[in-house]
């Protein structure tokens, strides 16, 4: 029986938002960031196989968290590996050749709507790969030590998740080897040869980073 | 007596908004965006000189709004230009010796923090200039007709407003011709061969432009 995947990515080490909880634990309306992301794949169709990369140090603590706040949804565990490709390559060896389709997703992206999830998975199932952009209407400035570049605005689009492909496609293009350029799954995927389809995402769907983040996302949990 | 001026740029056609009303115009919470935008600086400080650019023919629909609405702040109307440029170039005309620091703010960015104003007007008080930025913390795209090339997102902030400027400054740039990179004030500036001197903004300053920032921007007023 042919069923679908959704890979969960939590690299995070909280390092950025100026604390020692990863921002993946931190709670949003008294529940970890990452459940929340979870949960929205468990509406979408609660018959995916979910896949959660996390790093070795955190895993004892996220399964205290599935305890103390009832998680139930039945998910398995990976290890992380050291960039956000190596955890997608170690949770793509749990995909079987039952697995059609496979979305990869932050687990920092709580406020992912159900619609997008949708359309990435009904692009992907037609065409092989769907990945959500959102347009950018603001200038532009790289700002590096004493660069200070603008940056041509035109056609610029933020890249979100969750990014869904074929199964084929996304196991094929994870065999190459990693090279920095590969901030996401498209990039990988497009280095193979592979060609990438976009659908709208929305801008609420943020990855959490910054500890301002948090009050922005209890806005619309 | 030396006094401080904001110069408040609408421009918007609300072509892109899918509707015949200027996204300036639309409510949130009953009340137009631009009027939330304005109120913003007068809530910094109540002594600002307030200056409009608006298209010339929105002048007759935002003086019924401001006696529908019962909107009382002083705030001079001047026509809007061709583009943002000579929106603020017809505005900078209002400007007289007595203005210390010339602050420029998008009328439909109603979300600006009263923080953020503030920063803005110490840094360019101390500086010269200073403009609100924030962190990319995604993938980034441009994707044009068939071209699709990836962005390196090292050190990419988004430029925000308000842009603030000791008024020398600013009248002085904005007396160069017109050049299509002009997308800002601070580009403006920084042409003239002034440095650019960044604070942080937040996230959920943004600009409306698309429908569905109508709701996001309703979460947060």
């Amino acid at each position: 029986m042919m069923k679908n995947a959704v890979i969960i990515v939590a690299g995070g080490t909280g390092s950025r938002m100026g604390n020692f909880i990863p921002k993946q634990f931190l709670l949003i309306k008294n529940k970890p960031v990452l459940m929340h992301a979870i949960e929205k794949f468990v509406k979408f169709d609660n018959t995916l196989d979910i896949i959660l990369a996390l790093p070795r140090n955190q895993i004892q603590t996220w399964k205290k968290l599935c305890a103390e706040y009832e998680f139930q949804y039945k998910h398995t565990t990976v290890i992380g590996g050291i960039t956000r490709f190596h955890s997608v390559k170690n949770a793509l060896e749990k995909i079987s050749n039952e697995h059609k389709i496979i979305a990869v997703h932050d687990g920092v992206r709580p406020l992912v709507k159900i619609e997008t999830i949708k359309k990435c998975f009904e692009l992907a199932t037609e065409k092989g790969s769907a990945i959500p952009v959102i347009q950018i209407n603001e200038s532009l400035r790289r700002i590096q030590g004493s660069t200070n570049e603008i940056i041509n605005r035109d056609g610029i689009y933020i890249v979100q998740t969750p990014q869904v492909f074929i199964s084929d496609i996304i196991i094929n293009s994870y065999k190459q080897a990693y090279i920095p350029e590969f901030t996401d799954d498209a990039s990988v995927v497009e280095k193979s040869g592979y060609s990438i389809n976009y659908t709208e995402g929305h801008r609420e769907n943020i990855k959490i980073t910054f500890p301002a983040d948090i009050n922005f996302v209890e806005k619309f949990i």
